[in-house]
């Protein structure tokens, strides 16, 4: 199968600062139509940050909708023509105060594909500097310091929800077995 | 740090056949008030179907929002009043034609918790009995296995970009090699 859902309509229902809604009618193999209902995204960058011990950096935030407080990778949007890479150094270094002198790319993740465009980079830092974090005004949250072992045994009891950071978790693990070259 | 951001008052923006858009002011642990623009969807369940030779059922099928055809573990949205196990158990059958003797749920994950309610419940399938898939109308898609050791390296070549399969072949390596006992 090699094929492509063509545009037949759009129609803009919401711009908000985060995220836009399109309804597309699209045309599909069997010629018919299809509505798809798509959310806008801009784009995110996150990074693991690990150092010599094998610890893991997390931020801990609330997050309105899923009414958790959820322990995540720092991570952000990306600012209007930022680089991913960018947006990973400075969301690392407003979230966490930290500054790597490595940062490497590890693969790029789409959240939600089936009604989501956002794509996120996601990147591994070590050689950390630590420093005082500078989190935007509105943003309230705290860092932790984790071993990888310890996290990947939070993912498995289910206490580490959020699809990027398990993602990051697992990535990691394989960077300080050795597994993955950085 | 334990708060919750208070919901001051909610606009509904946009109601689909998919998800839905609220706009939230909520008030910050600073007195301030903050805006959220958050994608109402019902959750979903997905599986990630293992033989007993380590390879890994997946889907292939296009994905107008972010205008690719990706490679994925079956899942889908889980129906009103719809259980994840029973989600789960449909979607493989639906998607795959694949029956499993035995399922195991694994971990959840939200997708985009900053601006997405979106809950998938992953699972592991094993003791599998294959048939005929009888996928939605309207429903593009092909199935493919492929042994878990071509598909680690595949997510490593950033050739997987779908998060939540990500996380399916990351944790079905562990069951393969008995790090993960199901």
């Amino acid at each position: 199968m090699e094929y492509e859902e063509k545009t037949v309509s759009k129609e803009n229902v919401f711009d908000g600062n985060i995220i836009g809604v399109d309804v597309l009618k699209v045309s599909q193999p069997d010629g018919k139509e299809a509505t798809r209902e798509i959310v806008r995204h801009s784009g995110g960058a996150a990074v693991v940050p690990i150092n010599e011990k094998g610890e893991v950096y997390l931020v801990r935030q609330y997050r309105k909708p899923v009414e958790a407080e959820l322990l995540e990778i720092p991570a952000g949007k990306l600012d209007e023509g930022e680089e991913p890479l960018e947006c990973a150094k400075r969301e690392l270094k407003e979230e966490t105060g930290l500054e790597a002198k490595k940062i490497k790319h590890l693969i790029d993740l789409y959240c939600a594909p089936g009604y989501s465009s956002e794509k996120i980079y996601i990147y591994a830092a070590t050689d950390l500097v630590e420093g005082e974090p500078c989190a935007d005004e509105g943003e309230f949250i705290t860092t932790e310091k984790i071993h990888i072992n310890k996290l990947v045994e939070m993912v498995m009891n289910n206490e580490i929800p959020d699809a990027k950071t398990v993602v990051g978790i697992l990535l990691a693990e394989k960077i300080v077995k050795g597994e993955i070259k950085i």
